[in-house]
């Protein structure tokens, strides 16, 4: 008996979060170990769908790296790296699409299964997702190939899928006016989806605790000038720059709170929507 | 962070509970402790919000007894009970009616602090409960006064108010076709609201621990057909009497479950909604 | 014959008002002999029935002042008056609270007997009436206890009771951000309430003639700066002065015109709203 | 001021016809004296406006007798007439098209201008009515040309222009599955109509009393079968049998109940509607 | 099978001007050879049921000339032009109306039998057309009767119309807050109603080739400057000067295009909507 | 000029068959030549634009064979077939998964080029296709793995997506009770899907000319039963008798007709759906 009035107790102390996040969207980069170990996909999964019973509307995005080095491996295709991007011609985009069309349907299913109604979706779906030949300054004069970036999101498929009581899933494909795939980094989509549908939150999972300090710290509350200082000063270092920059655009977006957090905790998403805790780093708009 | 793990785990336990429920009308008579004690108030005011957020829509029938009584001495007019029921003069009828209208208020209130939105009602408003003079058999020669009976409930002003996202809180007033306000008792009064939503559940509220067997022994769940024995057989006595011919015949207008359960516990409904532990009987149809 | 021919004549001569106020939302105070006289209180439902069916939206608030008194005095308790307002001690309050609700749901009944839906609301339900505590620079050292103003009304149970059909019907009972009950003038409601809903009319009515000029004789109309000028240079006196404020306030709060008319003439309303008689004074924006 | 008064006690005798058709279609054969003379037709124009604003959908079907005859005489077209209709060949239905438009715009206009929003219709707008060439076993042998009888009414054009709040004004002419045009008895069209839009009422205006008996006495009230024993004793006669019959086929496809009223009493409709006058013969389905 | 083939590819080619004009309002100035040839009436009036078909929403204006003259005729009615316009006597705007009344029925047949559902309206129908006496500067001391101008289109009944998927077909009759009837030119009708539906076409048919140059050459395309250039230099002459400066209205009222076409070549307005021929002139607004 | 008068007659000729589908679901089956070969594949994007606009509610199924095996030779896994069938082993399915996503894209890409929206679902996407282990009576004791069977199809993704004006192409992969994913005959998909939405057309894409008879001519039209009899009697062959099958079934589930027609011919669809040509078998329900 104890135990189901902790319960009890558990419920009601979660229920101010219910009404603050009643009705809101969230965007989701899914990815990491929390897309690869049992427990903590099903713990994700878990996650979504408490979200959209409790009036949250949760929209997610995946990537797909470790499975498309596999296929690409055992095809015979090298990759090369530059600047931490893969340089993607056709041949491998042709791969790339494939793996991350059977990683967004496996994730689909995921979610099916715990109990709601996800439907898969690539940025060619509805023109979602309009991409362009990524620019990047530091590497003017290497071609990285179909590496792609956001032009502009239509979220009228997002929107009809919502309106049918759908979470949408989008593998970060984009399609280009020239009629082009690209590849497009999963945090530069699930930033873009976010500012386009104004959410509330951006979440990003990721392999690391969260944004740490000079000391090696984690810092649990950063503004956005104190991220954007960050950056400048090169406290923030490798994969973490990237991340920090889409949640800035994110936030100068429209969105209202990111969230960097460590994906390896199990029902992290839960825990940082839902409790004081917080299991990573909040970046607030 | 074991604390918050905690709480993760608790969530997901519920969400089975939150995905069966999803959308459906459950109807609760809030009456005794649940009502009086400070902190049992608070937990139930709660636990309806806590629903209403989760998709469930919830509809409060109650009593008023103690502060009925309580006027009634002050005002120093006697109380004449037949039967378990209060002889109701125009006069009694009169502060009955005063208290039930307070007692409405004092709960709206009290679920409006907690977040929600909700709007009492009598059964005069939108002419929600048609009464009839209550007619007892084993007491044919007795006149009760303005003692009633449901007589049809008009659904129309409670769809309106969830329509615009209300929790309805009725008082067990009834309005006759002769135009005469009748005192009903609330058990009645939820059951027959109860069937006349279609409800997923009544949930009785009581002092006690649920139904008893011959030993004395807490019944966690009955059939309709167990149920009727026990009344028929006089296992079932006193105030449970009318508790569970007012379940049997809610169960019989439609509703899915009925529940007797013990409103000295704390969050007693949410336990009973969104657990396995029950804290007291149910009764299924 | 002759007589049916009247009143299609009767019935053609009130076309054009029909016409004009066919949408609109009225909202009247209902108070003095008009509530307590039973052909008056008859009359005064009827208008209020036929108002609905030709397409106008009422909207009643209503006092309680004899009918408090009475209980109060049964129950031993003497009331003080200061300014024209009873001190509202806490205990007080709650048989005011009582008394209001008994009245509230007697005029719900009264309308619904003939022929239309009312619901009874007290300021409570939905939140409808935010209050805080008067403060009256006249009487800055006297505690007048749980007497209120309103602070805000929040229309949303007003506007889903008319989408359903229903007509509002206000007990004049606010509640504070403090969680405090307060007793708040019914004519100061009724000014809010119209001025929220931006009412076509608001009209009060009252037990005497309307506005007196100088002279004691009845003045038809008036136009808001010489209203104005009526309480400036204390022409208007007693209780004219309250109803006076309050119809400014109404009017500058976008109400198109206000009207103090003689409830103790039956049917004064459809008079003041059908007719050009008009059986008191009114204000035009 | 007694005038006044006697305004609103008009009203309030109104008020239980009011609620009783509120949001029922109404029917109305418009034709004869009311069609002819100024003050019959103003009459009858606010009859109609103030039906609508009362909550009562009127749909107007005209003939345009006298106007027709007038045209083809100027244009020097004698007519023959067989068994009271005008044997009509394809000139002469083009005059009655031509006259029956022109009558339409008039009674919209009319109909407008006392501040409604009427809209025309011909039995081809819409292909509101279907018609085929009448066979009357009467008169097998003469061919009466295009005078037709109704096959079926497409209601869709009428309920798109009562949705826009528009009242229907239509021209008894009918477009045959030949795509040939039929000029048909406009009691017929009424009849049909209200039949087919399961009507409250269908109102005929006629220049006589209403139905006689056999002292020549009128009868207020008759029941379908004693209306079926006028026809055939042979006590109805003349242009009261297709008035009756039409109003027969009317009860038996669903229409509540029918009136056959003298249209030369101003206001008719309104004695018949409003009160317990009535100015003609009732007939109940 | 060719043949089929060629089908196929005309379908293909037609598709951009299909996607381009998906749910776009294109109004028609309907009259000349297409009005009153055989051939030529089919052809105008499957268009109009394939446009609708194809998604776009057709309004129909027609004129009414030659049928006008010839029944004045046959009612010994002699006509007096004044700067090509009929003065307009109240016994000859009775037998304009009658006549325009009786063509808008025959169009609304016509393009009912093609299979889509036209319903037929009058200025008068629904307040469409609120007109007044046309003022000409130029024949200032020339009383022309009740030859009018538009004042104001009122929408609504269009709009109620094309809500319940209807094709409005409108004669040029106007209504004067005067409550006069007015004769109005059809191509200033179409104007002014393409100009209040923000159409995306005015589509003019007449019986010549379309604007000449002063070598008598057609103009394809005409910009709004060079079409006022042809007015004010004079090139523009007799009937084209007020069917230019309907267009030139038509754009400076919102609409996208103006037409001027051909209406003796079958299809005329399928050409223009359909495909790069165009019969006639374009003005671009 | 002749060229643009032949486009209007045939737009004329193709509007019965315009009138006769709009607002009907049409399901195709695209494989084969027409999905591989360039023109082809142009052709089949712009008929499927083209239906949408012209009011048919389009939905696609595709295969993906040629591409599928290509993939698993270049991953060194050999295929083993059972009756036309690919035994599918887990590893297996994985790479029919990924192709005939990538596929899918390319579908949605080719259509959302040539102007509609379109959106590419598996049938996990929103549990779309519940399927089961293929039973074949014929191979009892062979195991085919993975092969499936339609076991139910949930339409409500498909109307989510329609309803937002999107065109759904389907891949032809299913999700079984016990979480496998199946692979699925696409003409079966296609067939069940047309059953679910009760379209007017199946229509199946296939690299023959269409249903031949003993002779080896082409049949243009079998009823229900003819087509049963070509099945019993063996002179249906091969590849057309799961194509004949899936027919019948779709038919028995109320799709009206199903067409077999030769995707080899370009606009294949468009010749069936809008000409009297035909280009295969149409089998009448």
């Amino acid at each position: 008996m104890e135990e189901h009035l902790q319960k009890s107790r558990t419920l009601i102390e979660v229920l101010p979060y219910i009404k603050k996040f009643y009705g809101k969207t969230m965007v989701m980069k899914y990815g990491g170990s929390a897309m690869v170990e049992g427990e903590l996909r099903e713990a994700f999964a878990m996650d979504v769908v408490l979200m959209r019973y409790v009036g949250i509307k949760p929209v997610v995005v995946h990537g797909g790296g470790p499975q498309i080095g596999e296929l690409l491996r055992r095809l015979g295709k090298e990759s090369v790296f530059v600047g931490g991007m893969r340089v993607t011609d056709p041949e491998t985009m042709e791969v790339v699409e494939m793996v991350l069309g059977k990683v967004n349907k496996d994730i689909v299913s995921l979610i099916n299964r715990h109990g709601a109604k996800a439907v898969g979706l690539s940025g060619k779906d509805g023109d979602l997702i309009k991409a362009k030949k990524l620019s990047l300054p530091e590497y003017e004069d290497v071609d990285l190939g179909l590496v792609g970036e956001v032009e502009r999101i239509a979220v009228e498929v997002i929107e009809a899928l919502q309106a049918g009581g759908f979470i949408p899933v989008i593998a970060p494909v984009g399609i280009g006016d020239d009629e082009g795939t690209y590849n497009i980094n999963a945090d530069l989509v699930a930033g873009a989806v976010a500012a386009a549908l104004k959410a509330e939150k951006l979440i990003l999972l990721t392999d690391v605790q969260g944004v740490l300090d000079e000391a090696g710290e984690l810092i649990s509350t950063l503004t956005l000038e104190e991220a954007q200082a960050l950056l400048d000063q090169g406290v923030a270092k490798g994969g973490m720059v990237p991340k920090l920059r889409c949640c800035l655009e994110a936030l100068s977006g429209g969105v209202k709170k990111a969230h960097i957090v460590d994906g390896r905790v199990p029902h992290a998403v839960l825990l940082e929507v839902f409790t004081d805790a917080g299991v990573g780093t909040e970046i607030i708009g």
